[in-house]
């Protein structure tokens, strides 16, 4: 079960209705009958059925690990799956099903299809947070100790050899192999050859391109870039790619869209992810721990190249701000960034007009996204739920336009790092 | 180009030859004609025909990585197609490609599913050497400078953050992005239904196999175990499973082998792959460092837990050995392991009789892999070319019973670690 604090809340969202499909004309195959039962059964609980088919996978390769070597069953495989069944709130899986869903009802095919997607998503994010935490050295996780932390601490006593190095080796191990499986999930699909082909491309796209925003993030940290274009890259690439329009397209292209609808949903998500992305930046900086499932400051602390602060930096530069600009330079990255400096930081960024801006980019990449969503017909249920789910990424309040004909639960967690 | 030092020699391999194949019951097609020229050159150049898809190929993914972003291209794509490129002897495709010709004359889809087979499982062993090197902070690599390094190297400044730190993180990121390609490649076969679902599985359990492997070596470190059979089990899941077993049996899916005859190769692959480990053992301890692609000693260094260091342990145990056992305690593991210390080890080995031990269980090996190979009808050329490259991976002659009626080289790189 999730574990880990969410931005998301409970919202109402409106359920699949005929007039309403018909309003945004949406070619409804029958605007009366309730739709294939397991496609509404999927539909009230996505991130619930993708757990369910998560575990039920993890079980298998647990014991397939375990027959191969028990050590390895027991400190890899099921560490592997505890982590990934430990937390997590399932947003990329939403994107993929409701981008399949705006697409219509799909068959069985494409549900099957769509759940090993699904679960690909989860465990190439296990990948992602493991690796990212080692690559960070993190001691946390969900309030809990990082992967690698818990793999030290295992075999840590006097007289042995340095238990972080093999807590790090471990968790890099971990970490292989949760992509490994990964990518065999997202292998297992059985589709027709076109449509196969496509997703194949996405996917290798979408892994290729969460590394390369996870490069421009530690890149940009140790040459202490200010560069607001490779800030918004790494975000396009890390979160708004990777965490939204990836898995969108994906649900699309199972669902048969054709290339305006599909352009339209990624454009959509696109934006949205990258709105996302710039309110992970803005809350690592003026959001209580409470909210948050990483330390506030987090960023600044390790001198993480965010929008925010290339824009906060370039701000001062032009207003001739000698005093922001000290802050800045003496502050992110310090290894001892105390609440002092956490203070002087918010200080520089009200200042500047950085936090500002920031926040009305994210209201108008949000109501730009909301737009486009609207250039083309989709499932009206699968439309209501695409509304919420990138608002609430984006920290906004669920949509106020839209009819509120039942409740469901969405949640959202944070962006990829 | 392959740069780093060869175990392997330019030896005497027999070509295709109709009267030899009839002699081993093989059930030729037409045994007089030279077979379809594209399989006869890929027989004459296993390792260049997989460097030229290779290279091929990641021309494409670095144009698309650049693509993508700028300095990604240059940082990441580049650096991961230098070093996949820059050494290696490509043994594990020369094992795929003999172990499917062995099946008969391949079409053009079994050979184009073996390419991208072959280039995958390059890329495959990309991921592995460079998670190895961060995992094990190993400073060279085929006589340069290990990829974290050259990443740190490359942003090291004063006043800039740590710079190991960064290049393990960039190497963490780059052998996740070359297990992601290997997998693309892997994905990529067209092939009937229930052929692409063995090769599939096998591939599965192959990468787990590698990262068990790797796993069972590290917690062997950390724990000071001196269990044989734990060693034994690493040797067979990263190496002979690895490096020699699933690489013959992908080939031999995609020929379209019977039962029986996957039986023995797999068989004769395995024991091949373990002589292979444990050759490379001896050498850690014995050969000079001409010879290797890894300082000499290293393995004593780590501490890493081989087979023929746990049978000098329960040997020096069983004999009451105590001179023996404190050689052991002291020096393995020890960070300033020296020449002293290698001199001690090495007397211990001779002392205890593991040296010879583990010398006679290779050659037992070799010979019972080549009784397996001869249980079974396969192609006369193939069968040369498996004896030759499972006799030289072990480190051993050529073997003196086959025909010498065309020169071929076959090379051999080391062991995964």
């Amino acid at each position: 079960m999730p574990a880990d604090a969410a931005r998301g809340v409970t919202t109402a969202v409106a359920p699949d209705d005929g007039a309403d499909r018909a309003s945004h004309g949406f070619p409804a195959r029958n605007d009366h009958a309730p739709g294939p039962p397991r496609v509404r059964q999927i539909d009230a609980e996505v991130a619930p059925t993708v757990e369910r088919h998560l575990t039920e996978l993890l079980a298998r390769r647990v014991a397939q690990a375990t027959a191969t070597h028990a050590i390895f069953g027991t400190d890899v495989a099921e560490r592997l799956a505890r982590f990934t069944l430990g937390g997590g709130r399932r947003i990329r899986p939403q994107f993929l099903w409701w981008g399949m869903r705006a697409c219509g009802l799909p068959d069985d095919e494409q549900i099957d299809a769509a759940l090993h997607l699904c679960v690909a998503l989860e465990l190439l994010q296990t990948c992602a947070l493991v690796h990212d935490d080692v690559m960070d050295r993190a001691p946390t996780r969900r309030s809990r100790p990082s992967l690698h932390i818990d793999c030290a601490a295992q075999y840590a006593a006097p007289a042995r050899p340095d238990p972080h190095r093999f807590g790090e080796a471990a968790a890099i191990l971990i970490g292989d192999l949760a992509l490994a499986w990964a990518d065999d999930e997202a292998g297992a699909l059985l589709l027709p050859g076109r449509r196969a082909g496509r997703i194949r491309e996405t996917w290798s796209r979408m892994r290729m391109e969460m590394v390369a925003g996870q490069y421009l993030d530690i890149q940009g940290e140790i040459t202490q870039t200010r560069s607001r274009s490779q800030a918004i890259s790494a975000a396009c690439l890390k979160t708004a790619r990777y965490t939204v329009e990836r898995p969108l397209q994906l649900g699309a292209i199972l669902g048969g869209a054709d290339e305006t609808t599909l352009r339209a949903l990624c454009s959509a998500g696109g934006g949205a992810g990258l709105a996302f992305q710039l309110r992970d930046d803005l809350d690592d900086v003026f959001t209580g721990p409470s909210h948050r499932d990483k330390p506030v400051g987090g960023d600044l602390r390790a001198g993480k190249p965010t929008y925010l602060l290339a824009l906060a930096h370039s701000r001062a530069e032009a207003d001739g701000d000698r005093h922001a600009l000290h802050v800045l330079n003496r502050c992110l990255g310090r290894p001892g960034f105390d609440e002092t400096d956490l203070d002087d930081v918010r200080h520089v960024l009200e200042r500047t007009g950085a936090r500002r801006s920031v926040e009305e980019k994210v209201h108008r990449l949000i109501a730009q996204s909301m737009r486009e969503l609207d250039t083309v017909p989709l499932d009206p249920a699968a439309r209501v739920h695409l509304r919420t789910l990138m608002h609430q990424s984006a920290g906004a309040p669920a949509p106020p336009t839209e009819p509120e004909r039942g409740r469901s639960t969405v949640a959202v967690e944070g962006a990829v790092t």
